[in-house]
């Protein structure tokens, strides 16, 4: 049986998504709880993984059990079941949202035909406390227009490899579409939305970080838009903080998210 | 020199607002930073305490300098340098947002005419990770027209005896005036905002906590009504837990805030 489920993270609570030796990823915290409500190690796979302080709201990822441990385990038959289960095990800051079975063919991986991102970016003299972590604090000069018209530009296909942080082996492909890119701006708060068919490792944070320094007068719309053609990242490449990224979702089943 | 201060925490970092021989509370940490910065201690006064775990929006405190520390500190006299001095030197869970030069009979306490506070609940089968610790966590029966009408029964004058937590010693006066109780319901959460001229000890958690046990089934109506006229608290008074309670603002020089 397939279980595919939703879950969100406060990304400070854990070294990243994928699994590593101490331990303390969102993968190997899952897999400790599955462990134990199972009786046997079970395997999570996500749709992919995010940075140490990376928050989400909603990562999709999947698992699948024996024949044998189904039938161990009929009272968690129904994948309702299993949300209390889990969030009963797991720490407050990682949370399942939704169980549903999936398909023989689902991979959380694979199939996902997409997904959102969102930064968040607070700009004012003072970061509210309850903000801490949880936004790239600016202040100082930043152009708002500047922020919005090349959100604009980097909607559609673009080989982006200027804007992955893989220096050494890149991707056999690296071209990507954003399908909508947005600007959302609310007194000191400003949320750019990212949707896109795939992301390369870090694409989101190297974009904003370029997006801010020509924002914040440090490098060109040129300059920019020649990184975006060429391929050629910045002698200093101005990644955002993890802290303010939040994975919204990962999109299955339709083109387009 | 008097200064007022607006200042913001996560009270989940400080063991409540008054000083405290363990030194971890939010008026200890102002002072270390107000001495290092002076160079000599400093008291300083808050509009009131919260708890431990109670946040703030909006707290209010003042301080007092001698016209010898004012020549000392002539690089701070415009009250605009304390903030950004204050903010480098104190933790990102605690901000000052904003300084302002007060007049000699100022106090940050005895000046307030009133209170705003805010009470978050969410309500649904999963707290959301980034809630932890920032909301009440409620699932289950739960009448939201219920809260209304005791929002509304628990506006105007009353005497607070029964939803105060000093059980000992009561205050001489225990009548305060609640001038606004409104809940704001969107999706899964609700917010209780309450201002009022003055609020005894706990008295919102007591009330928010009883609100609830009414909203729940568990108590009725006719029984609130009870102990809102009588004092008399219930067998087990259910106080609503502190991570969901905000002061959202001390309220000054109007007679109504």
């Amino acid at each position: 049986m397939k279980l595919r489920l939703v879950i969100a993270y406060d990304g400070t609570a854990f070294q990243g998504f994928q699994s590593q030796s101490h331990g303390r990823t969102v993968q190997d915290t899952l897999e400790v709880v599955f462990g134990r409500i199972v009786g046997q190690r079970v395997i999570i796979h996500g749709s992919g993984r995010t940075d140490a302080g990376v928050h989400a709201i909603g990562q999709t990822v999947h698992f699948e059990l024996t024949q044998e441990q189904v039938s161990r385990l009929r009272r968690l038959e129904e994948p309702g079941r299993w949300l209390a289960a889990l969030n009963a095990w797991l720490p407050p800051t990682l949370r399942v949202l939704r169980v549903m079975r999936a398909s023989k063919n689902f991979h959380a991986r694979f199939s996902a035909s997409g997904k959102i991102y969102r930064y968040d970016l607070w700009h004012a003299a003072v970061l509210p406390p309850h903000l801490h972590q949880r936004a790239w604090h600016l202040y100082g000069k930043l152009d708002h227009e500047l922020i919005r018209q090349l959100c604009a530009l980097i909607e559609g296909a673009h080989d982006f490899r200027g804007f992955c942080a893989n220096s050494g082996s890149l991707p056999a492909e690296t071209v990507r579409t954003l399908h909508r890119v947005r600007l959302r701006v609310k007194g000191p708060s400003l949320t750019i939305t990212l949707e896109g068919d795939g992301f390369l490792y870090r694409m989101v944070r190297m974009l904003v970080g370029a997006m801010v320094r020509v924002a914040q007068g440090k490098e060109s719309m040129e300059s920019f838009k020649r990184r975006l053609a060429d391929g050629k990242p910045w002698p200093t490449p101005a990644m955002a903080p993890a802290e303010g990224l939040y994975l919204v979702k990962a999109v299955y089943g339709k083109k387009r998210p």
